[in-house]
């Protein structure tokens, strides 16, 4: 682990250079989840099923928001991912509802910020949907959960340096 | 609390009529926190003083993105934000950052997703600056805190009803 | 029926000056349509209602367009839409999906190119998810069917002038 | 032809995987045409000699839209476009300006949706510029012509299957 | 004239509120002017009225960017421009354009920015389109010439203080 | 010194063809100021260093317009910059701020616009902030200062020919 990399030696902001770096396959997969009350929950288990499909909608949000990553985060940079995919399930025991974002790219750069925020913005639509039965909802435990690629190789969860 | 508005009969996503309501002075707050590792804390909070300015930058990344709610959100209507503002605080005990987010408008439907969306981004923008040094930071504890205006009137997080 | 209204005198263009005009809720619906073979159209209808939403993901992309009409449409006015409905129909006897989209506004300018614009998004959508199995769809038939609102009052297709 | 590319096994939404696609040169080129009145199509070309320049506009706003096609498109790829062209043809027999726009890019994957994006917003500027004279305009034909590049090689409308 | 409105209290950016303020009519004007090779200048002047339109282009790139002031600057309100135009000026003697953008609302706060703006893009456009014959172009003299509307009324440009 | 490339043979804006260029590293540096009156220009260093961070956001919004200066330019091809740097100079003497910006990118064309968009983004962003103070800052000296790479090479301001 070393220095934050988006300053330079005056402390100012940068967006890093990275020109050269190789372009290799990078992925990165991030969760999250949102917690609500069981009738919340009941609805938006039954409306997935009969009629408003509110994960449906979350999912295509969240993959849009992962293309927009570089717009929202000032020092990232554009990407051109080749993939993300937003998976959700149902957490019975807890009424939450977890959502996973993988994003893939061949580029210079992780893509990292990229599946956190196609977690963020899909955690964010749910909330959306759901508010008008109930405003307490709560996102939590949204982290990074594997990145591989580049020349800092795999990292997962859990395990406390790059290996 | 009713039943979902984002949908209508057939159990379509719709974007919903707002026509009739009144314009009125809204405002909403969310909050949120990142936890990290002991040393990328102390990081953040020596740059914050000293050079590299995390949270700055993070406040502008915050606003920002809180002013593009709506085109990240599908169903969220566009608003005219007539405030926004985000402020950090240090949690030592637990090298956690609180970031809150207050949005403000004269309108017709409440700025809960703004204030939340500039959460978010404020929270992710923490991760993307700080990741060269911690990737296993971790967002949680993300909700709405109060919403005042508007038919509904005022609800507060803790009170289990809209009063 | 008059001059254009998107260029002065010199014949340049410009945004033309609607500060004049009174806040009053406007209105309006337009409609399209994409052709596509059989085989097409019946995995379609299948992926509809068994597994693969070609056109809940076509509605949300329809109303998410429509919402950035005045980023794509040079002159057209920035719009705070007070709501926006896209429906499909299924033309069977034409193998043929129809896209309605109805936008709304409290504001000084009328919602037509928000509805039209809708509607070309949410086709568009469709050819994207379709065209792995028909690259020769074709949109077509897309008009304004109705406008009411604003000081030139309702308009409706078929009529051939102002009423 | 085949399957649905833009849904998992589980039927959901997913922009799919293109990270072993290999960069080629893939061009598209769309068509598509507005009918209008004969006055209107007549202040067109008059317009567009002597002073206005709807076309001039419509081609600027087609080039920009082409552009930002992913943001629109929810599974579609972000693409470097290495070209972007859009001409207008006057059908006078009919009162129909035809709009072609022909998008390029070195990528893994195809430029359908640009081309037809572009087509689109071309269109609807025309709409917008002109429907103070009528409003009754229908956009209609709006086709993939020709693809070339990747793995499926060339596709011409017309041609019932992939060459 | 008096402190920096865009820091709170404690020193951090912050959109201000702007609640309380009334909706009024608001307008402001800017020029700039960007200065260029005879040889540069006299193929826009010929390629204007011939065939390559360099200014018609930049008119519609700065209307379009007047529009999205509020995405570039970040303490910037969202405001819906009732009017964008913009013009320019061949000075001959100086081989300079010099282009004025003016831009209104109704709303809470003044147009400044968004006529600055129009005048930055325009200008870049014309840089854009014409560095392949001249690289050294210069744009200068930038700045406000009016507003009027709002609490603080009229100011010009060489008037040294709000009247 | 060329021909415009911005037109075909027609005089019709194109976003011309870069497909059989290589991707090399490109790198462009721009400059420009903004001048004030002596109270703003002593406002701006003091709140840079005691409190309000005019330059810090200054620097972040010149960084994120860079990155969307193809939305911005009409004819400008989408380039995943590799590297944007803001940095700021107080010129004493005449109560003048400097900005440069130095992009970078690894593809097909040059990154001149996207320097010279960070420069303009970032000193609208300062007179944004700072016009509470003095409405009549101005703009000026906004040029390239150098680019390299690509198969015209080097060149420099004030050198009148390609190196």
């Amino acid at each position: 682990m070393g220095e934050f990399t988006h300053f330079n030696e005056q402390g100012h902001a940068v967006m890093v250079d990275v020109s050269e770096k190789s372009d290799t396959v990078r992925e990165a997969t991030a969760m999250g989840r949102i917690s609500m009350s069981q009738e919340c929950f009941e609805k938006v288990k039954t409306g997935g099923m009969k009629k408003g499909d509110v994960l449906g909608t979350a999912r295509i949000a969240g993959i849009m928001g992962a293309k927009r990553t570089s717009e929202l985060i000032p020092l990232c940079h554009i990407l051109n991912l080749s993939k993300v995919m937003i998976e959700f399930e149902y957490i019975e025991s807890a009424c939450e509802i977890e959502a996973r974002c993988t994003a893939k790219t061949v580029g210079k750069t992780g893509v990292e910020m990229e599946a956190l925020t196609g977690v963020q913005v899909a955690l964010l639509t749910i909330y959306d949907m759901c508010k008008a039965v109930d405003k307490g909802m709560c996102m939590k435990n949204i982290r990074l959960l594997e990145k591989t690629g580049g020349k800092s190789g795999v990292w997962k969860a859990g395990q406390e340096k790059d290996i």
